[in-house]
C-alpha cells in the first residue's frame, strides 16, 4: 500500500485532468467588489427560489389566497433578512478571525454549543449542494425541454462535475466568481426594470399561467381561522430559504483585504440589500404578470375548469417572468435562465469550499480526524469532497431532485446557527461590557447588544415556527442527520482525549529507560540488491547483535540461498527458521519473542528489503509478506520495523505526483493559504 | 492501513462465523472409498445436466429425431469417456506428482503450453461454478415451485453460500464429501434398478412430458443431410459435458494412499464406470418413460396441437424420471431431488478448491503474484476465492442460470486442457522410450504411448467439433477470456524476469559498500510516550548524528512542543522546520534530501512514531501523516524508514486475529498441508 504514488493516477488524469501546480496564493486578499460574488453567490442564488416556495405554499389555499397573502409573507422574511444581515454585522466586527458561527458559540455558550452549530453546517452544506443543484436543473428546464422529466438524472450529473473539479483542485479565483454572480444581477434587476418599465407603460404581457386558476390542495377553497394561519406560517419557514448563505461572509472575514471588519460588513450590507431588491422585484412582478406555482401543478392548475394534467410543465417563477417580461427579446429569456443556473452552480459550489474550512476548524479542535487540519493535506480533503457530494447525490436522488420537498429539510440548520450564535453574540457582549469603561465604546456595545438580542429572539422565532410547520414534512430527517453528527464528533474527541491520555508521560514515573541492546534481524528471501542493502544498513547502523533469516518454506530455494549466502561469503550470520506449515510471518514472529521474552530489555530490529514500484499493478506483485509481516510486528512491544527501500527503474518520475499537489479547495475563502 | 488487523472483523464474524484453529492436518491421506467421493463429485454430478443437454439438442430437431438418436450420441459420448479415462490412468502413473495437466503439458511441450492448458483451466473453474451452481437451483424447482423463476437469485444466493464458506476456511473433510457423493450414487442408481424393474415388470409410469409432443424448433420437421449430422453433432458436444471433472483425480495424486499411482488409477476407472453407468441408465430411462426435453418448451412443447405455454415448467431429466419410477413413493423424488442438489454444490465447492491448488502452482512458476505460492497465506486465497465466486455470479447473471447457455461456453476448457495435456503425454513416452532398454518396460510403455495417442486424437477430434458447433453459440466468450488470462500471466512472469535481472547483483561491479554514516532523524509532533520510546530507540541505534525534527505547521503549537522539549531537558537537538504552505510531508523530504546531497555517502534513517489500534474505525482517527511520509520517503534513494510502534490499550487482543488463521481450501486435495 505504502509505496504505491500512483494508485488510480492513470484513471484520475482521464477524469479530471492535470493536476494544478500550487502556486503561491500569498496575499490574495479580497476587494469588496470581488469578496461580494465569492461570499454572496449562495445568498443571492436563494432568490431563484424562494419566491417560488412561498406561492407554492399560499396556494395550496387557492390562487385567491397566494394573491392576498404573499406580499405579506414576503415583507415578513424581509424583516427576518434586515435584522440578520444587522446582527452578523456586529459578529463580524467582534470575531474577526473568521470562525464564524462555530466559534462565536463556541466561545460564548460552550463546546457543546459549539458543536451543535458545526452538526447543524455540515448537514446545510450536504443541503445547500442538493438544493441548488435541483433547482438549477429546474431553472434550466426553461430554456432545454429535454431537462424535463430528468431532473434527477442532471441534478446528479451536475453533482459529479462539481465534485470532480473541486478534486481536480480548482483554485477558486476571484474572477471565476465575480463574472457569473453580476451577471446574475444584471439578468435579474434588468428584467426587473424592464418589466417595471413595461408594467407602466401597459406594456407587460401575462405570465404562462396567468389565464389558469389555482384550486386549493384537494379543492376546498376558503381556508380560515387557525388553519389559514397555519399555512402563512409555513409559506414564511419556506420564504426563509431566501436567508441562506447569509452567514459566509462571517466565515470569511480573513480573506478581507483591510480594513477588515469594516469592509465584510458593508459586503453584507450591500448583499442583504441586494437580496431583498430581488426578493421583492420577483414578487411585485409575479403578481404583475399574474404567475401561479402550484405544489401540485397536473391537478391544481385548471383551464376552462379542466385541470392541466401531467404534460403541464411548471416553469420557475423566474422562468415564467423572463418569458413574459421579454416575450419580444427571447435572448433575454436565455440569458436569465444561464445565469440563474450559473449561480446556482456557484452557490453548490460554495459548500466544496466552505467544508474543508470548517472541517479544518473542527478537525483542530478534535471533533473531525486529526488529518483534516492540516490544510496542504489533499487526500482527507478528497474525502471530505466525496462524502459531500455522495450525500448530496443521495439526496437529490431520494428527492427527485424536488426543490419544494429538500427545502423543508433545509432551513432548520440555518436557523439552529443563527440562534445559537446570536445568543452567544449577546453573551460575548455582556462580558465583554464587564471590562469595558470607555463610554463611547459601551454604547457602542450596547446597541451591539440589542441588535444581537432582536437577532437571537428572531432567529429563534423562526426556527420554531420552521420546527413546528416543517417537522412532519422533512425537517426531522435534518433534525436527525445533525444528532447523528453531533455524536459522531463527541465520541471523536472522547477517543482522541483518551489515547491522549494514555499516552501522557507520567515525569515522576515513566524516566525513560534506554534498551540494554539492539539485536538486528534481517529477513532474507533472495540474495540480490535490496538484500544486501538492507545487510549493509544494517551493519552501518552496528546493533549489538546481527543476524540474517530466512523463513524455510521451500527446502530447495532455501538449499540454494544457504548455497549462494556461503559461496558470496557474506559476512553476517544466516539463520534459517524452520516452518513446518509453509508460514511466513509465523515463524519471524515466533522468533522475535523468544529473542524478546529472554531480554525483555532488549529491543529487536527487524529490518525488511521492500521494493519501490511506480504503478499500482505492480504493487499486487510486490511487498505481501513483507507488508503483512510489518502490520503483525507491530503489535509485538519492544520491536522496531526498518523498511529498507529499494527503487525500481519504473518508480523514476513516480514520485513527483505526490510532490505537485493541486490547490485545496476553499484557499481564497480562508483567507489565503 | 499495515496496523489495522480487525478491518470489518465484525461484520466478517457475522457473515462466516468465527474463525476456526488451524490444527495439524499432517497425515490426512485418502483411501479410495473416500478419495473417490472427494475428487468424483464434479465428473459424477455432470450426469445431472449431460442427458438432458443431449436430448435437448436432438430435439431442436423434433421428438421423433431426438428418440432415434438420443442413443447414438450417448453411445459416442460414453465412447470419448472411456478412453479419456483410460488415457488418464498413464497420467497418473507417469506424474504422480498432482501437477495434473499443467505440470504435463509444461514439461513436455514447454511454458506456452502449460500456459495454454492453465488459462483454460482457470477459465473452467469459474464455469463449473456456475453450471453447476444452475443446474443445482434447476433440479431444486423439481421439488420448491418457489425456487421456479427465481432460479438468478437463488443462484446467486448459493455462490455467496459458497464463498462465505470457503471464507470462513472450511476444511474438506472426507465425510463431507463422501456421504452426499455415495448418496446421489444410491439415489440415482437405485432410481435406476427401482424403474428397470418396473418396466420389466409393465409398471413404469409415464414423465410428464410424454404425452407432449415435441416439435422442431421454428416448427420446421425433418431435417436430413448436412444439417441433421451437424446437430448430432452440436448434441455430441453438449453430452461432452459428462467429461468435466475427469482430470480431477490426476491433479490430486499425492493425496492417495500409497501405493498412490495404483490407488489413483482404480479410483479412476471406478469414477468412470459410474459415470457411464449413471448415463446410460437416465438415457434409457428417459426413452422409456417418454421424457421430453425442449430448448424453449413454451413453443416447442404441444399437447392436443396448442402449445404449452410459458406456464409449463419443464423439469430436468433426472426430475421427471424421479417423477415417473416415485409415483407412487414421494419420498424418492424428494430424496433423488436433494441429493442431485447436493452432488451439484459440492462439484460448485470442487472449483474454491482446486482454484488455490492451481494458483499456487502457477505462482510458483511466476505466472501469478507471488503471494499465492505459500500455501498458508491467507489473504491470496481470498482474493481468489472471491474473484472466482465473482465470475461465477456474473455468468450466472448474464445467462440467467441458464444450464444450456452456459454449457455452450464450458466444454472448450477442457477439451482443450485434454489434447494438450495428452499430447504431452505422448511426447513424455517417446522420450522415455528413447532411454529405456528393459524389453517389458518399454512394452508397458509403447501401449500407454498408444492410449494417450488415442486419447489426444480423440480429444482433438472432439475439441474440433465442440469449437466448430458451438462457436457462435457462446464458445468464443470463453476462448476470449483464456486468451485473455494467458496475455495477462505472460506479462506478470515478463515482469518478475525484469526486476529479477534488475534486481541480480553482478559481483565483479556492485561491491557492497558500508555507508559512512548514519544520519538519524526522529520525527516529533508531540511529547509523549510514543515519541519518547522512538527517541529511546533511536539513541540506542547510536547513529553518527541523531536529531529530533518538527515540521512548524501551527506556530503555537510548535512554541509549545519547543517549551516542552526544553522543560523536558531532552538530551537531543530538535530542530524546526518551516513550512510555509502548512504542508507536513514536503518540508521533511527536503530536509532528507539535503543531507543526502551533502554526503551522499551517508544514509538517513528516519524514525516514525507510530500507533497500533485495534479497531479500522480507530485506524481512520490515526497515523495518516506518518504512513504517507513513509511512502514518499521510501521513494528517496539512501533513506532507512523505521517504524517504532505504540500500542494503545485498545490494540491488545487484536492481534490474535492475525494468528489463528484458518485452513486454506484445497488442503486435502492437495495432499495434506
Amino acid at each position: 500500500m505504502s509505496s504505491v504514488p500512483g494508485t488510480g493516477s492513470l484513471l484520475k488524469r482521464v477524469l479530471i485532468g492535470r493536476a494544478m501546480r500550487s502556486d503561491k496564493l500569498g496575499d490574495t486578499l479580497l476587494p469588496k467588489r470581488i469578496a461580494l460574488p465569492v461570499f454572496a453567490s449562495d445568498a443571492l442564488s436563494s432568490v431563484a427560489y424562494a419566491p417560488d416556495e412561498i406561492m407554492l405554499m399560499l396556494g395550496l389555499a387557492g390562487g385567491a389566497f397566494a394573491v392576498t397573502h404573499s406580499w405579506q409573507v414576503t415583507l415578513a422574511v424581509i424583516a427576518v433578512m434586515a435584522i440578520v444581515v444587522a446582527s452578523y454585522r456586529q459578529n463580524v466586527h467582534a470575531y474577526p478571525s473568521g470562525g464564524g458561527d462555530y466559534e462565536v458559540a463556541n466561545v460564548n455558550l460552550g463546546p457543546k454549543a459549539g458543536l451543535t452549530v458545526a452538526s447543524a453546517l455540515l448537514v446545510d452544506y450536504v443541503l445547500t449542494v442538493a438544493v441548488s443543484v435541483s433547482s438549477g436543473v429546474q431553472n434550466a428546464g426553461t430554456v432545454l425541454p429535454f431537462v424535463r422529466g430528468n431532473e434527477v438524472v442532471f441534478g446528479v450529473v451536475m453533482i459529479a462535475f462539481l465534485t470532480a473539479i473541486n478534486l481536480r483542485g480548482v483554485r477558486e479565483s476571484g474572477t471565476a466568481f465575480a463574472i457569473p454572480t453580476y451577471l446574475f444581477m444584471v439578468g435579474i434587476l434588468g428584467m426587473a426594470a424592464y418589466g417595471f418599465y413595461q408594467h407602466f407603460t401597459g406594456t407587460l404581457s401575462s405570465a404562462q399561467s396567468a389565464d389558469l386558476t389555482l384550486l386549493p390542495e384537494g379543492g376546498v377553497d376558503g381556508v380560515t381561522g387557525i388553519a389559514a394561519a397555519f399555512l402563512l406560517l409555513r409559506a414564511f419557514s419556506s420564504g426563509c430559504a431566501a436567508l441562506t448563505g447569509v452567514e459566509a461572509i462571517s466565515n470569511g472575514v480573513p480573506a478581507f483585504r483591510p480594513p477588515k471588519s469594516r469592509n465584510a460588513a458593508t459586503t453584507l450590507l450591500l448583499m442583504g440589500t441586494l437580496s431583498i431588491t430581488m426578493m421583492v422585484s420577483i414578487v411585485t412582478l409575479s403578481q404583475w404578470t399574474g404567475v401561479k406555482i402550484a405544489e401540485d401543478p397536473a391537478t391544481q392548475l385548471v383551464r376552462d375548469g379542466r385541470p392541466v394534467g401531467e404534460e403541464y410543465h411548471q416553469l420557475t417563477a423566474i422562468g415564467q417572468l423572463s418569458e413574459a417580461v421579454f416575450s419580444d427579446f427571447p435572448v433575454g429569456v436565455v440569458f436569465v435562465s444561464i445565469v440563474t443556473g450559473l449561480i446556482l452552480f456557484l452557490a453548490a459550489n460554495t459548500a466544496f469550499n466552505g467544508f474543508p474550512v470548517l472541517g479544518s476548524i473542527l478537525a483542530k479542535d478534535g471533533y473531525l480526524p486529526r488529518q483534516l487540519h492540516t490544510r496542504g493535506d489533499r487526500l482527507a480533503f478528497s474525502n471530505g469532497i466525496l462524502i459531500l457530494s455522495a450525500g448530496a447525490a443521495f439526496l437529490v436522488f431520494a428527492f427527485r431532485a424536488n426543490v419544494n420537498a429538500l427545502l423543508q429539510l433545509y432551513i432548520v440548520g440555518v436557523f439552529v446557527s443563527f440562534t445559537v450564535s446570536q445568543t452567544g453574540m449577546v453573551r460575548h457582549w455582556t462580558r465583554h461590557l464587564r471590562l469595558e469603561r470607555d463610554g463611547a465604546a459601551r454604547r457602542r456595545m450596547q446597541r451591539s447588544r440589542v441588535i444581537n438580542a432582536v437577532g437571537a429572539t428572531m432567529s429563534g422565532i423562526v426556527l420554531l415556527v420552521v420546527l413546528v410547520t416543517k417537522f412532519q414534512h422533512g425537517a426531522r430527517y435534518a433534525i436527525l442527520a445533525m444528532g447523528v453528527l453531533f455524536l459522531l464528533m463527541l465520541a471523536i474527541k472522547r477517543h482522541y482525549g483518551r489515547v491522549s491520555r494514555e499516552l501522557a508521560i507520567d515525569w515522576e514515573t515513566d524516566k525513560p529507560v534506554l534498551p540494554s541492546h539492539v539485536h538486528a534481524i534481517v529477513c532474507i528471501s533472495k540474495v540480490h540488491k535490496p538484500t544486501m542493502r538492507a545487510l549493509a544498513y544494517a551493519r552501518a547502523s552496528r546493533p549489538s547483535v546481527l543476524e540474517a533469516i530466512t523463513v524455510d518454506v521451500d527446502p530447495d530455494d532455501t538449499k540454494a540461498l544457504i548455497a549462494e549466502w556461503e559461496r558470496r561469503e557474506i559476512p553476517v550470520t544466516l539463520k534459517v527458521l524452520s516452518s513446518p506449515y509453509r508460514q511466513i510471518t509465523r515463524p519471524i514472529l515466533d522468533y522475535v519473542r523468544s529473542i524478546r521474552s529472554g531480554n525483555p530489555r532488549d529491543v529487536v530490529t527487524v529490518y525488511l528489503p521492500e521494493y519501490v514500484v511506480g504503478h499500482w499493478w505492480e504493487q499486487l506483485l510486490h511487498n505481501h509478506s513483507a507488508l503483512r509481516l510489518k502490520a503483525r510486528l507491530l503489535f509485538t512491544p519492544g520491536v522496531m520495523v526498518v523498511s529498507v527501500p529499494w527503487q525500481l527503474v519504473s518508480a523514476e518520475g513516480a514520485e513527483r505526483e505526490w510532490i505537485d499537489e493541486p490547490p485545496i479547495p476553499g484557499s481564497v475563502r480562508g483567507g489565503g493559504v
